[in-house]
């Protein structure tokens, strides 16, 4: 099997934590007899932007369209480039025009890694949150009247489409039903927002219809947020707008602690574009430069590749390996200073890499 | 001193905390030389539904205008009256019509109150939600096109004003203004939602200029919701629009623990209209009946009325009651089921109402 990535190291430390979680996906190739090519890219940088005074190359599309998948670090560097910039000019920019309308962030309670919450236990809070990814709440349309007044009002679009919807809902129902809770839970606010949520439980009562093996249950976002803190482990599956999306996916990783290492894969499940795989954490310019950043996020995010690539054991493998590190402390394994540990980015990069061709 | 309140119970357990809140305000009101006049009403509620076919008589703006405050229970009681028809009847309708532009929700630790977050001390987390409460993401304009086919696109707007969005955050920095810590919050999503969040932020921005000593910073809804859980001491005053206060009110008393017994008010500044105080809880069915319900919250609300009345040392009074009462835990006090104690409502409310007259 044989496989093209694009790499994009991006700014910060997206650029420390790529090699990282390249080295663990060669160990997991190399344990299932894959082939992964990878092909390095410069472009979506603070780099890039200050040689060309933009984030992306006039042929990025058929640039990237040549690969099964993207292979990111993190963009952002508002030094050099507003976060406005760089991100509608980069990652936004790439949702929309590969239309990788799926959001996929897991959570869950990882060995060694201290939660928040108190007195929980790993296998206690394992959900995932199915994101839409292209449209909803993030938009651009809509403006300004009476500028500069006392009347001055401001109109702001939310755009649903059936088509979008739908696509979203039908793709969060699959995974709930290939899980063995097959529980479904739909974020809404029908109460407070009255056209779009209301079409939302619309179509996600529609959608039920199809999957009647799949319990689905809805919640206001604002009463999920809470039971997001209070009860975590009532969840399974979450579909959410691409808004709400956003708010639990960062929720939901802060109540397992996991925030600083959680993955997230931006996927058009048509296969029809590339998907693209992206740690949560961000460029972080506080601690960029020093090997320290945790690089468990990114090969977290590799295992999401392989698992979309169609490699499902090779995924799961991989996060055992990282599991199994992580069990082990900051004493026995090179932990970077987030999880206590005294480890650099490329010793635990190793120990995992190890670990993978070990287990 | 004397102030007229009007009384709307409501439905399910506010019929039960009620008259705890009103018992717990009579105690102090002696204590302080206060004269309040309580007048019930039964409208806004599942009877007054069966009875009417409508939530409220067609007089109730003249008649609930004549008092100083609205002190209410819960209103919902989905198995009678849908709850858009019952909120958007009493509730959503009374924000808007009496200008209550302002909800006000404060989040802390309270003694005795196990929080879920792991090891965190009463004192640590104290802060304010100040939540638009009368236009924004809350709307019902917008509509359907291409409707029933594979074209059908939902548009929903978001209407923000110069005037809405100016008077509440000149609101919070005043608040901000006259506490210790002088640190005020916004909320914002302006890297995504491109036309309405980046004229919030720069209403901030003005309004900041005229609040020198505040110090100012802003967080994405998203970063924000989970340093709620990481880091809630970080927050002193949060001020955010109808939605992200409707969440973040919400996620903030998860955080503490404290939602099942959480204040809520929704105020007028201005004084031409009544304002209204209501726990968060709302109807709670499942436990309604059974007289175990926690009138803290309505307690709590009291108290928050008594400052809104001008009695800020009656406020605190009331409130330094209810916790020395959960100061002393559910063996020396009746507290209710929820707080591990086998007290009931009538109990819990006698207990605090006792030791306003002792304190
Ligand atoms: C019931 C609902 C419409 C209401 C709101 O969203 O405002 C409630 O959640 C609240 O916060 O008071
Ligand atoms: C950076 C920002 C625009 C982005 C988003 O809101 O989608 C980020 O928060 C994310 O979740 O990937």
């Amino acid at each position: 099997m044989n496989h093209r990535i694009a790499v994009i190291p991006g700014d910060g430390i997206g650029k420390e934590v790529v090699p990282a979680g390249i080295e663990t996906l060669e160990a997991t190739a190399g344990r299932f007899g894959l082939r992964l090519e990878f092909t390095d890219f410069g472009f979506a940088s603070a780099d890039y932007w200050q040689r060309h005074q933009r984030m992306l190359p006039p042929d990025w599309e058929q640039t990237l369209r040549a690969f099964d998948a993207i292979f990111f670090g993190a963009v952002g560097w508002p030094t050099v480039v507003p976060d406005h910039i760089s991100l509608w000019g980069s990652l936004l920019q790439f949702r929309r025009t590969f239309d990788q309308f799926v959001n996929l962030r897991p959570c869950r309670l990882m060995p060694g890694v201290r939660s928040p919450l108190a007195d929980r236990e790993p296998g206690e809070i394992d959900f995932l949150v199915v994101r839409e990814n292209t449209e909803g709440e993030y938009s651009s349309v809509g403006g300004r009247i009476f500028e500069g007044t006392d009347r001055e009002t401001v109109l702001q679009e939310t755009v649903m489409t059936r088509v979008g919807v739908d696509r979203v809902l039908r793709f969060a129902f699959e995974q709930a039903q290939s899980r063995p809770k097959q529980h479904l839970t739909s974020a809404t606010k029908s109460n407070g927002i009255a056209i779009s949520m209301p079409y939302w439980d619309e179509r996600v009562a529609a959608m039920s219809q199809r999957f009647p093996r799949v319990r689905v249950d809805k919640f206001h976002i604002d009463a999920l947020a809470a039971q997001f803190v209070l009860h975590p482990e009532w969840f399974d599956v979450v579909v959410a707008s691409n808004l709400f999306g956003d708010i639990l996916s960062d929720l939901g990783p802060a109540c397992t602690g996991t925030l600083g290492i959680a993955p997230s894969a931006n996927i058009n499940p048509d296969r029809r574009h590339p998907s693209l795989f992206e740690p949560v954490h961000g460029s972080a310019p506080d601690i960029a430069g020093q090997g320290i950043a945790n690089p468990i996020g990114q090969i977290w995010c590799g295992s999401m590749m392989l698992d979309h690539l169609g490699h499902p054991e090779a995924a799961a493998h991989l996060l055992g390996a990282v599991e199994d590190v992580l069990a082990l402390g900051p004493k026995e394994s090179p932990l970077t200073p987030d999880l206590h540990g005294i480890g650099t980015t490329a010793e635990l990069g190793n120990a995992i890499a190890e670990r993978v061709r070990e287990r």
